[in-house]
């Protein structure tokens, strides 16, 4: 039994990365925490890979001073466009979100068809088209393709089931979220505006492929049909995070009271304001505001 | 007679401030300009003010570089929290857009307000209260009530007029600015929700103080009362700009066709692409990417 009491960084581009962050803490107890928010610089997604890059290297050394013993990159956007470079450039292991989204909802399709091929039955009908997939994101996030070429690949190293991919980028849901419309009959009419051509195609799943999205679960789940599976990806990747420091034997195996502890890149009272809503409580922490890389 | 031709710079954190730009051109048709967007670090209207002065210091360095003879802090944001420490450390004349588009609303006001006295009726009736102007802007704009602050400091030098101001915070409209829903019902749905305190208070004008908001000025005039003037805090400064150089014989007198640079932080394509809605007709030039204070 270890005890590895080195705290795991997680960071995003501003507030999202809080609900992976809920997810991680929810999943693991004892583990201390590290949150990186670079809230001067938000949003990512409507930034250049080159620019992406530049800023997840910075953050990822600021972690790595604080001797983190593995890395959440809590954001779809750098997860999309920066990881590969991440992991060539540092060796410590880091997880990004948008692999273990793309696992559940490769394994939500292939168990659907799965089931219906049970059936042998080919007037069996189903509200849901057990193998479209939705994704929604930011631009950055939709544009990269990150989601539908992780799915593609599961599938082609697996059993090649004839899988279709709808992506929409959906710019406004950010905005709405950090204004905390998390219920307002607008947001209800631009998410509708912006789910209704995927509606159409009843996927198994949709994949919320944004941090800010899973704010938005409930009023999604009204207008989603009931047997799409919503799928959050920070809920994933904590589950995957937890597997593998339970399989290297890296767990904090102390039943001290873990610490957290948060840095920003500006105004730590709004972070502490609206931070407290995408975590589900108030964060009584003090944050510091770090502003080397500026 | 001067020939000056010396460019002007105008900078923005990113392309509202080409609403600007447009309006400097067109009174100022053989002037050279410059124009900075800090696409990267775009919006600033959620940072914090040090973060603000900051970065308004390092593109004002730039465009001094380019021998400019004048700047246009063309961003609300910028005039209301970094404009005083800008005009400390830095010689050259630079002009924002609050001091502007208070002085518009103040002289509607106090015109209005003499009409009504003309009239010397006790029971004269309209449809709006003279004496109360509004003003839109981003969180920061509002939060710093950088408006408020220009009028009342006008109205005390002058007359001491009674003028309410009200003031509100719009920080949805910039994202729907960008995404193109200028004609959309869904913003005019979030327009009307923003507004309806406004219009209640029947204001002689409604300054937008963000200049993204002039791409919504169709849409805006449809809701708000027609006796309510709606003031384009950008059209005022470039007026002022002419003026101040007409005054201190600064203008570049040649008629020769003046050139106009575009620089950018990040990805020039979407700015060109973007860029060219803001401005009413198609970037051609080259953008070239600055990243030195990245």
């Amino acid at each position: 039994m270890s005890i590895n009491r080195q705290p795991i960084g997680i960071f995003d581009s501003g507030l999202g990365g809080l609900t992976v962050f809920k997810e991680i803490r929810r999943l693991l107890k004892y583990e201390n925490l590290i949150y990186f928010g670079d809230t001067a610089r938000v949003p990512y997604g409507n930034k250049s890979k080159e620019t992406i890059v530049k800023y997840s290297k910075e953050i990822t050394k600021f972690l790595l001073k604080h001797n983190v013993k593995l890395i959440v990159a809590a954001c779809n956007t750098v997860s999309s466009l920066a990881l590969d470079e991440l992991k060539k450039e540092f060796s410590i292991p880091i997880f990004g979100v948008i692999e273990p989204g793309a696992r559940r909802a490769y394994k939500k399709s292939i168990k659907s068809i799965e089931k219906i091929d049970n059936y042998k039955n080919n007037n069996y009908n189903s509200d849901v088209e057990v193998n479209t997939i939705a994704v929604i994101g930011t631009k950055a996030t939709i544009g990269s393709k990150a989601y539908s070429n992780a799915i593609s690949r599961l599938n082609n190293y697996d059993k090649g089931a004839n899988i279709t991919i709808i992506e929409r980028a959906c710019p406004l849901l950010v905005p709405l979220v950090e204004e905390g419309w998390i219920d307002s009959n607008i947001t209800s009419e631009i998410l509708k505006y912006y789910l209704q051509p995927i509606i159409e195609t009843k996927p198994s799943s949709i994949v919320l492929g944004c941090t800010h999205y899973p704010m938005l679960k409930t009023i999604i789940s009204k207008i989603i049909d009931k047997n799409t599976e919503i799928i959050d990806s920070g809920k994933e990747v904590s589950i995957e995070v937890r597997n593998f420091l339970i399989n290297n034997n890296m767990l904090n195996t102390t039943l001290d009271k873990p610490f957290e502890k948060y840095y920003v890149s500006d105004d730590p009272e709004k972070f502490k304001l609206l931070g407290s809503n995408f975590l589900g409580k108030n964060i009584t922490e003090d944050i510091e505001v770090i502003i080397d890389f500026l």
